[in-house]
């Protein structure tokens, strides 16, 4: 890590807790349309189930890069028709508002700590698939004091593709070796170490809830291992 | 300036001041070349004068997009050899420390405390033709506390092209008309509202030297006139 000028973090479940907000935010909306039988948290997971396979289309090349914002609502509306609701019945600026969940994530209690003592030694940035305008809003609102907003709509790629890391260290200006990726999941991490990026997994052993069964360990001798971002701080002599 | 949500910014000249900042640091290269006789602050100016007609490349499609470090490190070895020097028989590593010179330069003295001002309101952040790691090294050193990095490397094109001011605001979420951009240039600021875009001037009058004679006062009725960033931060209720 000595050679590491800035440290660039995942952000979804990483830096915030994704279930926990979309799960508040998707309560009242359940509530207003008459299906409050709906688990809000299990509304959370089927939304989330979604992520993966929408950024695949871009990855393989099926379809061009389209920023977050606009899959999260393709696959809200997708969500809705899974549990019986017709999206069309429903007005646009409820579907936007909902959607902006998203933008609305709280941080883990460590992570405003940590990020503030990480910012003083090296360049801190989220290296996310949320597109800008999400993460800066979210920043905005939560307090997280990144000094720049990269990610995947700046690289025009979703991690994992290499083009994500890769162009990530290159606006930066530097070579992937002075950048480290700051990650709870150990496949961001591996893809990142494929690129030459140095790696720091940090658990977050309830981003799935208390039934959480994956990442709850380093799967390789990653760089450097956290318990949070403090500690990870701690770790950096930051 | 009701519906504004973002405040972005034009860097060179109205954020900081490039003239001083570029001369002190080729004040000590070309002492340790043997050329006192230049004066730094003509050397600033000429290797500005080159920055318009370098971006012109890129604007015009007869070259692809190219971050602005790069024509910097190409206009540097230009006006070098203007000045009698040889760029090849000067180490890289003395070059492109010259050449970062751009990433080093001091805000103007109202500058920190009117963007702090400013950032409580409104989403604050760079619409330069500066590269992102030129404006965050830029940042992290004078302090600057911009909420995202944009400008032209984001928007792949370069001011004045509609395509910077445009993409910008689709990259915040925003339209045109909710974004403002703060310059101390007419040009830019009419390119802006071409666009959509709202305006604000901030009168630089300094950034060429005593001797300045261009964007002294503003040229149309532009939405905000400011004398600095406090003013404006003031007239702007922040």
């Amino acid at each position: 890590m000595e050679q590491v000028r800035a440290l660039v973090f995942d952000v979804f479940g990483t830096v915030v807790d994704w279930r926990e907000g979309v799960a508040r935010d998707a309560a009242p909306f359940l509530e207003r349309h008459g299906r409050a039988d709906i688990d809000p948290r299990a509304f959370a997971d089927a939304w989330r189930r979604r992520y993966q396979p929408a950024m695949e289309e871009c990855r393989s090349g099926r379809r061009p890069f389209t920023r977050l914002d606009i899959l999260h609502r393709e696959n809200l509306e997708a969500v809705l028709r899974d549990h019986g609701l017709d999206p069309a019945a429903i007005a646009e600026a409820e579907l936007d508002e909902l959607n902006r969940a998203w933008h609305r994530l709280d941080p883990w209690p460590d992570t405003v700590a940590g990020l503030t003592r990480l910012k003083a030694r090296y360049i801190i940035a989220p290296l996310s698939n949320g597109n800008v305008a999400l993460l800066l809003n979210m920043a905005k609102r939560a307090g997280l004091p990144w000094d720049a907003i990269l990610g995947a709509e700046v690289a025009q790629a979703y991690k994992p593709r290499p083009e994500a890391y890769l162009r990530t260290a290159d606006i930066l200006g530097l070579r992937p070796e002075q950048v480290a990726l700051v990650a709870a999941h150990n496949g961001d991490l591996k893809a990142a170490r494929g690129c030459g990026l140095r790696t720091c997994f940090v658990a977050r052993p309830r981003e799935h809830g208390p039934g959480q069964t994956t990442d709850l360990a380093p799967s390789e001798a990653w760089d450097v291992v956290a318990t949070d971002f403090v500690d990870l701080a701690a770790k950096l002599r930051c």
